[in-house]
């Protein structure tokens, strides 16, 4: 149905918006106030121990070459840009000593569309995370072991580097504690913020008396970046059709209201733009790999109103909305409503972690306008009031998670339908690919990390309702693998080694569904230390798949499972083993995860799904990684001890695991029996949407193996 | 070296305090102020979802029958003692509305001296779990749900029964707040509190503006004991060799002053008994199963101070003291010493989850009285007074939990060679005791499982340096075997029967360490049920025992590895699956342990001892449990990753696993292999202990096995 067109290269195109799938195993790398999407946080700080902001060592990637003349003139355009910024520091309405220019949008999205890159627009460094700091004579940017390297090539000398982590370097509240002289004001737009950063940001300057102050007008680079800054997307808004989405809008929407009637609130403020496409069963193009729209959705008890750029809306969504009883605002009239819900009194649920300090901050001085309106009328009696409903019935914020989290996260029949269906697309893509790359290196012909992505492209491309990457991809041979954030670019990257271990990990987004994989191939003869990694790489990913477990269990009680094998030979890998992923949205969600980070306490239930990636990497050398998604479901076991249910996992993805990479004397005999077992499955599956020399391959990669 | 004698026949024949093995497995079983020992509040305080006070519902065990008359009698006996303490309510010094008795000692002691027993005292219910309140007008016991029936046996009728975790069932504080006129007066005995306990007890009642009154001077139940209560323990105390100590006390001093000097301080208080003992290596025979003295230590930068009774000191340890330049203070002059460090502005540490209420509270008002009377002579400037060192200098009290805890809990190689060798002699006295009751099996002699137990004491008795039970052993024949804390009593038990599973959990105190093992066999043919259930937990204890884990793994980690063969059937056990043991001290000792609880964070470390018991209960059927102890040891593994040590375990415990309850066909090659190795280390570790049939029992039971 959907071809490749334009919107296929863009991602990979594009070097600005570059978070891997593997951004949740670093997702406590992030830096100082930089907010990882909304499930994330949640994850961190329920523990008592898991640090909020942690950074990782982890290695460098190589950048690109830049020439003299490019630093010099990077130079220069820096300094003007620095220049431009600094003078609006002192103009009327602004009146600040330092300006925080983070790297996220309004919403807390993983995937941000060109026009909120901001940090990259001011400071030149385009890696995924990184906050900057310009005081009135000072400019620093924070970024985190992945992006040493590149940030060093791509700041100005004006910039001074912040290697976030490294002994010694300060977090960004410190350093303006340390430059900035006392009584200082620091300005922010409250827009780029959680209220939960914000407030952690405010309480950690105000030890030197400085004050946070929140530029709601304007946003400062935006100023400065004036016409050359792209429009914000309007791409248009498409339903998201109920054979996939399962369950209506109404339906959906009545559950949410009885949740907010339980909690005590009157409306509810939902800002994770994958949360808004899920409850409306919307979807939009404003960002790469992630189907979702800009868009703020406030519902009430009895009615909801959608705050979007309303040219995105055509006439089949407009009625979709409409019969949903859904009004449409202004995307920039939230705050305004948000005024005029605590004028009404209406009790308004928000989750701080991922609602912005701008709406946070508006609707509470909203509602000590509405008691300092109550308390003039009390005082003066010149109108009659009823003294004893006022203050009970006035407007409150209810600071909770969002509940939509875990509603999207519980997937129905048709999305699990979708999901299946997709990744079975999927493979056949994928089966294609690997015939092709094969011929191709048996060939000798050159063929980079880059455009290896590229052709992979193409075959999905080719399946039916293919949409786009959910990610980039991440195309790593040799050393390359064992860089878990590698993202290859066309100018630095290497060619594929036929004598190398090659790791690919890449996803895409269906009409139907998401997908998320990883395989690691050798295209000539492996060693032996690499076949005994990866050997105990997959033992790890079957007792994961294996897994039977007492329901009420959180993820992180069965990431052990997935390692015990590495640990065995002192080995073991630094991310998660699994994340959430949505069904024909986010490749990354939350609440679940399953991670040796114990601070995530969610269950994992029935109709979730999960990644299962356990992996190894060697410095310098080779990276492994098997990725599978599953789906959360129930185990019909002979015995129920405790009256309670017991879960598993079905399988999502089916794509051969090379064999020629397994050390089968390793291998327990019901692990060898689970490989056969799925190799059957993924032909069963798989081989009636192939044809050729695709389906000769995949024979050839899926036929029973015999234990020595 | 040591004989029977009449202490070992003592343990059994105590009705009173019977804290079984599976203590920890029920921790969180604790009642409302109920505290237990201390290293496992810390466990629980940790936990960010962990409830301090969770009650589980479990089988509850058969209770003795009790006639008409007794039970008479014990009400008309229990009416009168209720009645004596109520008069007391009102006496000058006293004048409260409710007193509190709960089961604890001064020093939160897992096992308690029969003098200090005051709630079965006052309550007639001897259960080991309860907390008593009495009212001017009414009597309540909370107890669980292992003794809901021995509780309404013992309980007369003017004691309100309280079932704890029962549905709709108030806390004790709850009842308070809701019996007691507003304003009332709560008593209890500070030093039967922790500091922590009081405090949360204080908060609670506050609600109803109660006040918690500390009633130093007396112990009301001991008031009206009078007479009949038993004399406080005065058994002599004796030195722990340094052959077995392996550290002597000047190094040992050493260590934690400079952990005191680290930590800002320039005193701590020690109070619990294991940690006294271990720190002084000393022992002693004052309460059952646990070789410790009453006594609490002071230890200064410069000096320090055993509190005891004096007459349980003689020559050798009285110079072994001197040495170690310790002097020796009344056990009750505690409180004024501790009144006199703060009056010299000693900064002490206290762990206020194990120092008792009474010495906390002391040292604070003490504080209070130093500055209050700083404060009088800055005021009065009659003296010369510099003002800038008075304060920083004042005493202050430095809350942490003890560092003793972990210092024990790293046993060094004298304390590992000891645990090795009194667990090859406890193999020998388990494999005389099982030829012996396979003999009388097999004659069909009846045998009780009190008999069953009192000769398993007499054979461990037989070896060199036994000194006592270091439980009261869980000796319990079918449907018994399900109930995890049962203590068979000598007219209520049952005959170990040749058809049914028969559970044996047991173990021993030496001279040179303590013992805990069990062992679930067969005496005729086992049931297919039977053979399922034991291979899994059989598989979970292989899994456990063979892991390796990376440094800084805490146990918790390691819980499911013991589970997921259970898992997939729909099994699991209601337990956690490791606790901590002394060497030649407490049996259950922290601070690390493996549960499902995650509460506790503590990293298994190189020298710490766990037990591995996974299991499993049908109620009303059988019990399952398999348990040796494992020492954390370095693994010399092929690769280091993360520049870490890996962790592994070795085996303390010797003695055959039954092969006719094992289905071979479930077991890998891996675990096969695992048993047999066993069995032969098992062989060639305890063979020579052995002659006579006992020897051929231990051939018998060890062979090789065959896979079919």
């Amino acid at each position: 149905m959907h071809s490749l067109s334009s919107q296929a290269t863009r991602p990979l195109s594009s070097s600005l918006s570059h978070y891997s799938t593997s951004y949740f195993r670093f997702i406590s790398l992030s830096l100082p106030l930089f907010r990882t999407p909304k499930s994330h946080p949640k994850f961190f700080t329920i523990s008592p121990k898991a640090p909020i902001f942690t950074v990782r060592n982890c290695t460098s990637i190589s950048a690109k070459p830049s020439s003299e003349l490019r630093a010099k003139r990077a130079n220069s355009d820096s300094d003007s840009k620095l220049r431009a910024l600094r003078d609006l520091f002192s103009k009327p309405g602004v009146g600040i000593d330092a300006y925080i220019i983070p790297s996220q949008d309004a919403h807390q999205s993983e995937f941000i569309a060109e026009c909120y890159m901001r940090r990259a627009y001011i400071s030149g460094f385009t890696g995924s995370a990184g906050t900057a700091v310009v005081t009135k004579d000072k400019a620093a940017l924070w970024t985190d072991g992945r992006y040493f390297l590149q940030a060093e090539k791509q700041l100005s000398s004006s910039w001074i580097l912040m290697r976030a982590g490294n002994l010694g370097v300060p977090t960004t509240i410190e350093w303006l504690n340390d430059v900035l002289p006392p009584g200082g004001r620091v300005g922010i737009d409250p827009f780029l913020f959680s209220s939960d950063a914000a407030e952690e940001l405010k309480q950690g300057i105000a030890k030197k008396n400085h004050e946070l102050v929140f530029l709601y007008d304007k946003n400062l680079v935006d100023e400065i970046w004036k016409e050359s800054r792209p429009q914000p997307p309007n791409k248009p808004i498409r339903v998201h059709e109920l054979k996939y989405a399962g369950t209506d809008v109404a339906s959906k929407l009545l559950s949410l209201r009885s949740e907010l009637v339980e909690a005590g609130s009157s409306a509810i403020v939902i800002s994770m733009l994958d949360e808004v496409a899920w409850l409306l069963n919307l979807r939009g193009s404003d960002v790469p790999h992630s189907p979702v729209m800009y868009a703020y959705l406030i519902v009430e008890i009895d009615k909801a109103k959608l705050f979007v750029d309303t040219s995105k809306v055509g006439p089949e969504v407009m009625d979709h909305l409409e019969n949903a009883g859904i009004e449409l605002r202004p995307y920039d009239s939230i705050l305004s409503e948000v005024e005029s819900l605590a004028a009404q009194g209406a009790k308004v649920w928000l989750d701080a972690s991922s609602v912005n300090a701008a709406i946070v901050n508006t609707y509470n001085s909203a509602c000590e306008k509405y008691y300092q309106s109550l308390e003039n009328k009390r005082k003066s009696k010149t109108e009659a009031y009823d003294d004893s409903n006022g203050w009970s019935e006035g407007p409150t914020g209810i600071y909770r998670l969002s509940p939509v989290s875990l509603a999207k996260a519980l997937k129905n029949d048709a999305e699990l339908e979708g999901m299946r269906s997709c990744h079975l697309r999927d493979a056949a893509a994928l089966a294609y690919f690997w015939v092709w790359i094969e011929e191709q290196i048996n060939k000798n012909v050159k063929l980079t990390e880059v455009e290896v992505a590229e052709k992979l492209l193409e075959f999905r491309s080719r399946q039916p309702g293919f949409l786009d990457t959910s990610f980039d991809t991440i195309s790593g041979s040799g050393a390359n693998g064992a860089i878990i954030h590698y993202k290859p670019e066309p100018d630095s990257c290497s060619v594929v080694d036929k004598r190398k271990l090659f790791l690919l990990d890449s996803g895409a987004q269906y009409v139907d569904g998401t997908t998320d994989i990883t395989r690691t191939v050798h295209f000539g003869e492996p060693a032996a230390r690499q076949k005994d990694c990866f050997t105990r790489v997959l033992q790890g990913h079957i007792a994961l798949d294996q897994a039977v477990f007492p329901e009420n269990t959180a993820g992180f009680v069965l990431d052990a499972f997935a390692r015990s094998f590495l640990w065995k030979i002192g080995l073991d890998y630094r991310h998660g083993t699994g994340h959430g992923v949505g069904a024909a949205l986010n490749v990354h969600e939350g609440p679940q995860s399953i991670s040796f980070r114990f601070g995530n306490t969610t269950p994992l239930q029935s109709g979730m799904i999960v990644s299962n990636e356990p992996g190894y990497y060697e410095d310098h050398a080779f990276g492994i990684r098997i990725e599978n998604l599953l789906v959360v479901k129930e185990v019909d076991t002979p015995n129920r001890f405790g009256g309670i249910g017991y879960l598993g996992f079905e399988k999502l993805t089916f794509v051969p695991i090379q064999a020629k990479l397994i050390d089968l004397s390793l291998l327990s005999g019901a692990e060898f029996d689970w490989l056969n077992d799925y190799h059957s499955q993924v032909w069963d599956k798989v081989s009636p949407l192939l044809d050729g020399s695709a389906r000769q391959w995949l024979w050839d990669n899926t036929r029973p193996l015999v234990k020595q």
